[in-house]
């Protein structure tokens, strides 16, 4: 089951449905980033992803206090495609064994991640104003706002600092 | 087999892995967005989705002209990530029956949609820059700029368009 069950029949509903699937997204996220971290070589990146991953227990907070307001019980959904993001991300941790080609490739993977977020909270926020909770589209906003700090710190790594590092090129 | 092998050793082989996941994508969004434009009840989400047909036709065109100047031949490799999103968004299909939250819902499977090519460009355009391949960054950047524009035209007509239509709060 995804993102939409036949339940669905008003947005506060289609919220509520996008709601849990933002949750059981970061709960899977809390669950995969200590692998990354692990995996991870290079140490700003190594510290990106440890700094991620108290970002992510706050956020998670920040969903129970937004299904708090919505008079509702904190609950996820699973989803395919937070799955499959992480299932690919997960893929590269044996798979690669240079360890600077697998920081590229751990950066890509967890910027998938964020930009799965990024779309889901933008959602969100826009329902949640319209749809007149305010508090909760406030509360929204401040993860957003660290997705995407997220996202441009990791660009900037890929950019600057990891790349330049690997192989020789073919051609 | 997501985006990573065991033979992955170089940035090189990364990126045309990376080109590859994107290749499927793209082929798989090309076989989805008829069902979205069927679907879609507004009268400008569904012209959006089919100025967003004909680009993605260009796209893939773009994505062969990109493993042409690298020396391959184009090919794809089957992608968990779109696949779970796409699976989402077809969800949708059949099973909201409100057509102005159908309207918003798939709205959101196609922001998913965008924002996952955007976050896979911007890693291969990345990538291009610095292995040397700047016709292939050149290309790639075409297609970035418009994903970001058809995800930024999907925002506006989720925000203005079709969420005020929507059925009456329950709070």
């Amino acid at each position: 089951m995804g993102l939409f069950s036949k339940d669905i029949t008003t947005m506060d509903e289609l919220f509520t449905h996008v709601l849990q699937d933002i949750y059981y997204a970061e709960n899977r996220i809390l669950k995969a980033l200590p692998d990354m971290i692990e995996r991870s070589t290079k140490r700003e990146l190594t510290a990106a992803f440890k700094s991620h991953l108290a970002e992510t227990e706050k956020q998670v907070s920040r969903l129970e206090q937004a299904f708090e307001l919505m008079g509702e019980k904190p609950k996820g959904t699973k989803c395919p495609a937070i799955d499959g993001i992480i299932d690919e991300a997960q893929e590269i941790a044996g798979e690669i064994g240079d360890k600077r080609v697998l920081d590229a490739a751990l950066i890509a993977a967890a910027q998938a991640v964020e930009h799965y977020e990024i779309t889901r909270y933008g959602t969100l926020i826009t329902w949640a104003g319209e749809l007149g909770h305010s508090a909760v589209a406030k509360l929204l906003s401040i993860t957003l706002s660290e997705e995407k700090a997220a996202d441009k710190k990791l660009s900037t790594l890929g950019k600057a600092k990891i790349n330049k590092r690997a192989p020789a090129l073919r051609k």
